[in-house]
């Protein structure tokens, strides 16, 4: 299919790379910053334009701009092809004016334009008619292994979700890697854990793979970790809170 | 080499699969629960034995249990092999009337007994002089592709990094599993995500891949995910204080 793309940011960025791989043929990028919008236009062989001269002959238009600028682009686009934005946290009826057919395309992976090979994506879809959820599973389909119909609530919950196993995972681990940096020891020796942390969820449940000082209710450990913590209050203060929690919430498993 | 293992845990259970691929012979597995003792020797080939009938011709003696039981363990045993224990929160120096070279031999991994295909373990090697480093190192180097020299401090500051990377991010994989099945949405449909939020560390620094709505500052979408939690008490609370800590964190790097 003919495909535009309204927005420039990383989303709009690992979208058109992955179009490269496809039969589909991007038209145009269309941005508020034409430089960029040029960038991503002439590496994918497609005609780049400002947020005003958006073509009309698409078959597929894919808004994936920031939340606060959804409604202004909803708004001024008027066209015949199916449009779908890709927010995780936005109702899809925001484009309602924008086209018969509506719908999202919300790929559940960070994505960073700069990051060399793109991981899998998994997209969830929604639509307002049947028309719609077709076109924009096909378009899914063709660019990820991994697309679930989900629908505003369902793909809110998701995001939320994500939230929890990606930002604040990562938020842990850059205060660690700084710990790490500071108290000169190698970051890198934990990737193995944090990779089985991650690969053993394909098969066990995380509440059956806890390990640690805080399940084992080892005061003595947690003692000793504390104090190597002792010049760090805010990772002090997170080793407490966990601590508290996982006690508590595999003595509740137990009880 | 010669092996001994004392212990009858996960750690234990998991060093007794290891030796099976190697060149070296487990001669004994010895335990306070003598079936337990049994059943991890019988599977290596190996003899079982009480703590009180532990052999004295082995190479290594490999001590993997629990820290509270170490310290007696250590006071009973008397040999000329080198030992060493597993443990990555406890001095070297304990063991240090057990034998003339002694040391640890720490997996820096979570390991369960129950996990069908074993992970990559990275090993921390410490010991009390040259032999006994030789010695641990040339067994690690045998079961394992990651060991690293580590002494008491620098041992104890990586399980406190574990235990952030690890039992904190799995407790944190624990709730959302249990809001996703409560909420009726696919916790697997995050799997890829969870995968590139770790594999993406071996070419980047977390303090440079962070994405979501907290280093964003996107308020309105934070409160449609408090929203959504509103019944999650100890999520909502985990929400507000990791979005404070990730505004603060990523405001201080660009100052």
């Amino acid at each position: 299919m003919n495909v535009v793309i309204i927005g420039t940011g990383n989303v709009a960025a690992v979208i058109s790379t992955m179009i490269k791989a496809t039969q589909h043929k991007l038209l145009q990028v269309a941005g508020r910053n034409i430089l960029k919008a040029e960038a991503l236009a002439s590496s994918a062989g497609a005609e780049a334009s400002s947020l005003d001269s958006v073509r009309t002959d698409a078959d597929l238009y894919i808004i994936a701009v920031a939340d606060t600028a959804l409604p202004e682009i909803a708004q001024k686009l008027h066209v015949a092809g199916v449009v779908a934005h890709t927010a995780g946290a936005v109702t899809k009826d925001i484009l309602a004016n924008a086209s018969a057919e509506y719908g999202v395309l919300y790929p559940l992976q960070s994505l960073k334009a700069n990051l060399n090979d793109l991981p899998p994506v998994p997209f969830l879809i929604d639509g307002n008619n049947n028309k719609a959820i077709t076109k924009i599973t096909a378009f899914a389909g063709s660019v990820s292994h991994q697309v679930a119909i989900a629908d505003d609530g369902k793909r809110l919950k998701l995001h939320t979700a994500a939230v929890f196993v990606n930002n604040f995972t990562n938020y842990l681990f850059a205060v660690t890697s700084d710990f790490c940096k500071k108290e000169g020891v190698d970051f890198s020796l934990l990737f193995p854990l944090m990779e089985e942390t991650v690969r053993r969820l394909r098969t066990h449940d995380p509440a059956d793979v806890q390990t640690g000082p805080a399940i084992r209710n080892d005061l003595l450990t947690i003692s000793r970790h504390l104090q190597v913590l002792a010049n760090y209050p805010l990772m002090s203060e997170l080793y407490s809170l966990f601590t508290e929690r996982i006690r508590g919430y595999w003595d509740r498993s137990k009880g």
